[in-house]
């Protein structure tokens, strides 16, 4: 029996949902994608595409819509009314609906959230409540409006459940580290997933087969040790705060550093409320720092000098500069290439390739460059033209590229991570999600 | 001329002093070292050798003995009331004092210390209370009391003010770094300024002719990458928390973490004083973490199976189980190798040694041995026998072991570092430091 699955990405500023029309056992097929964009600077705009054809462009969307849940209320019914997509007539044929949530805690594997069961997620809250609470709107109103619907929910940290304990273990009181939970959790897991099984087929590996250092980079950026298929590191740790920077994030600082930078940090941020704790330091490490601190702008291109276009988002120009905009890249290189290095350590030598994801490692070819240049001296080498052309040749519908020197290993790959897909994959794959 | 010089390293619960006969431009000669220990645990202990007699040996000291000024206090009256000692038969032999001084905040080299300069070290305290203020008792003593000594400050992070801005920077708000001084500045330099000298006459080099991935393990533990004989990167960065853990210190953790581990992290200590502002994060990560947490010991040698003495400070025999024992080791070895991974790359592979110092470094064979195994894929390779050996044939007298593989580059080295002979080097090498 075919189901309809809704996958649905909230971020802090966007809803994304992909929709499939999916087959227990099989890979799903997707046959929709909606998206409203820019919900922390109005106006909000919506995308969609029904199969490859652009339905709505940008479409400036009622100032009404305020927030996350707001935005997948309005994908909703953006589905439900488009008549040109038969297997969403009305709500109820929606089948599943998988929630990428960021943080899982102790969970492995997703989870079948039922209207008793909502409290573990809304316990998660405490240890990200920067990150957890876009999505627990969502879920919430799919429980009360879609009550024939599956709600799974998938999980950031899931995927790293395999990082053993002397990795995950910060040196620090145990039985508080018990009690708060405090350990090394990792996040993009659900990307990480996906990048796997993607990269072992293209090498013509099963999953459990193949060594990786895979490198999530977007506006938020991480990288990965995977070990026999398996997470055996992450950068990210109790929150994706730690390791690498970001867009607005500044990755891993001396801990002792927010006691310097102001004297408010340990007190609560004016966007805490009743339910959710966020500390000065959070926001300001979270939100006010990454290379939107050392540039003014949030968009990597820019930075990396492979677009003049700033987004609008550039601030003064002396903090634009370019001076400032080479330190940012040179940074951003410096840290992503200590994980490389680290990881090459850890994983003894024996790495299959070397993947590129996410925004940035998709796009940016510069920064590919730069990265692989630096870590030469592990044996990775690129195809130049072909480290120039990702994308050029296969239009929309590739998923995995080799960008590496002809001959050399270990392999450089490009892969186009799809966490919509990943989710909805889990769900059509294991039978206790899918149902009867 | 020469000079008696005393070189002073005043830690958490001990100072050292090292006594040398000094001409200008030539190394110093040792002619005597004395320490009181166990300064926060009741009894203090004294220990003076003149030469290599131990003259006095850990002999109790006096209870009014309170703090690092009243030890330095003690070492200088046994100085000067030892007969047998003739370089210093009253205070006024004492021609320079020379004081390891942890942060220094923008020095790039020794700062001579006048009564009217004694604020600037002082305002560096903000940056490095739990650290700096060991130290400032003595300097102020010294004076005051020796009004005929030139005071040196010797700063553990001078050695690191050649790392680059893209390495040195925090992707955070750049003028709240500039204006409250926030960035990587690294420690335990004087260690690594005696490592780079030491191992490269060793290799037959110059200076500025190696390039080392350098370990400086002990209670506090960092790695350094040495780039033509300057410090490139650091493990440790606006303080001494950042990086390797240690003996009571995290190291590196997620800069959300202290925000879950208690409710008043952000609240000043009760050590706090008028001057000190000393927050109880900067505390529980330094003081109350590390491998202590973990297992109950700080003795490093339990840790590693390497002797059954815990020193007497183990606590309950489940948190000082061999389990929590095999966790603080790996754990250990993994943070370390992450560092030999990420220098690696940031030399781009041109690596001499890898060098082992500090206690650890010193005497663990079996930290190195696990070191040297797991970054076997960056070519390193150890001589099990001498490494097992090390110190063991040349007793007293060696500096530098090579404990690698025979016709393996790059090398393993151990180097026992010395930092009051480097202090001491320093000022006899240095007209403005020495004077007329």
């Amino acid at each position: 029996m075919k189901k309809v699955i809704l996958a649905v990405n909230a971020g802090s500023s966007s809803v994304k949902v992909s929709v499939y029309s999916a087959e227990l056992g099989q890979p799903p097929a997707q046959i929709a994608e909606a998206q409203v964009s820019g919900l922390t600077a109005a106006p909000a705009t919506l995308k969609y595409l029904r199969g490859a054809q652009a339905v709505i462009k940008n479409r400036e969307v009622d100032e009404k819509v305020n927030g996350q849940r707001d935005a997948f209320s309005l994908i909703l019914d953006t589905l439900v009314r488009d008549h040109d997509l038969p297997e969403i007539k009305c709500k109820d044929d929606i089948g599943i609906i998988c929630h990428r949530i960021v943080h899982g805690g102790d969970y492995t594997k997703p989870q079948l959230i039922l209207d008793g069961t909502y409290h573990h997620l809304e316990e998660l809250n405490d240890l990200a409540p920067l990150h957890n609470a876009n999505s627990l709107g969502i879920v919430h109103l799919c429980i009360q409006e879609l009550p024939g619907a599956r709600n799974i929910a998938c999980f950031d940290s899931q995927f790293h459940s395999t990082i053993p304990e002397h990795i995950r273990t910060y040196p620090i009181n145990q039985d508080i580290a018990r009690s708060n939970r405090l350990r090394k959790y990792g996040f993009h897991g659900i990307s990480y997933s996906f990048i796997t099984r993607a990269t072992a087929e293209f090498l013509g590996k099963k999953p459990d087969e193949v060594n990786l250092i895979a490198l999530h980079l977007g506006s938020g950026a991480s990288a990965c040790a995977i070990k026999a298929g398996k997470s055996w590191d992450t950068s990210m740790g109790l929150t994706p705060l730690a390791g690498l920077p970001g867009a607005t994030r500044s990755g891993s600082v001396d801990p002792s550093l927010v006691f310097h930078y102001a004297s408010d940090v340990g007190k609560l941020s004016p966007a805490s409320t009743k339910d959710l704790h966020i500390s000065r330091a959070e926001e300001i490490l979270n939100k006010e720092s990454g290379w939107k601190a050392l540039t003014g702008t949030t968009n990597f291109a820019v930075i990396a000098g492979q677009s003049d276009d700033d987004g609008g988002s550039s601030s003064s120009s002396s903090s634009s500069s370019s001076s400032s905009k080479r330190l940012a890249f040179d940074l951003f290189v410096d840290r992503v290439c200590g994980f490389v290095g680290s990881y090459f350590v850890s994983l003894r030598g024996r790495v299959d390739a070397l993947v590129f994801a996410g925004g940035i490692g998709e796009k940016s070819a510069r920064l590919r460059a730069a990265v692989v240049e630096q870590a030469a001296c592990l044996g990775f080498a690129l195809d130049e033209r072909a480290n120039n052309e990702v994308g050029a040749a296969d239009g929309e519908g590739w998923v995995v590229q080799d960008v590496g020197r002809e001959g050399v290993t270990p392999r450089v790959l490009v892969c186009r991570t799809d966490e919509q897909f990943e989710m909805a994959r889990m769900c059509a794959e294991d039978e206790e999600l899918w149902g009867v």
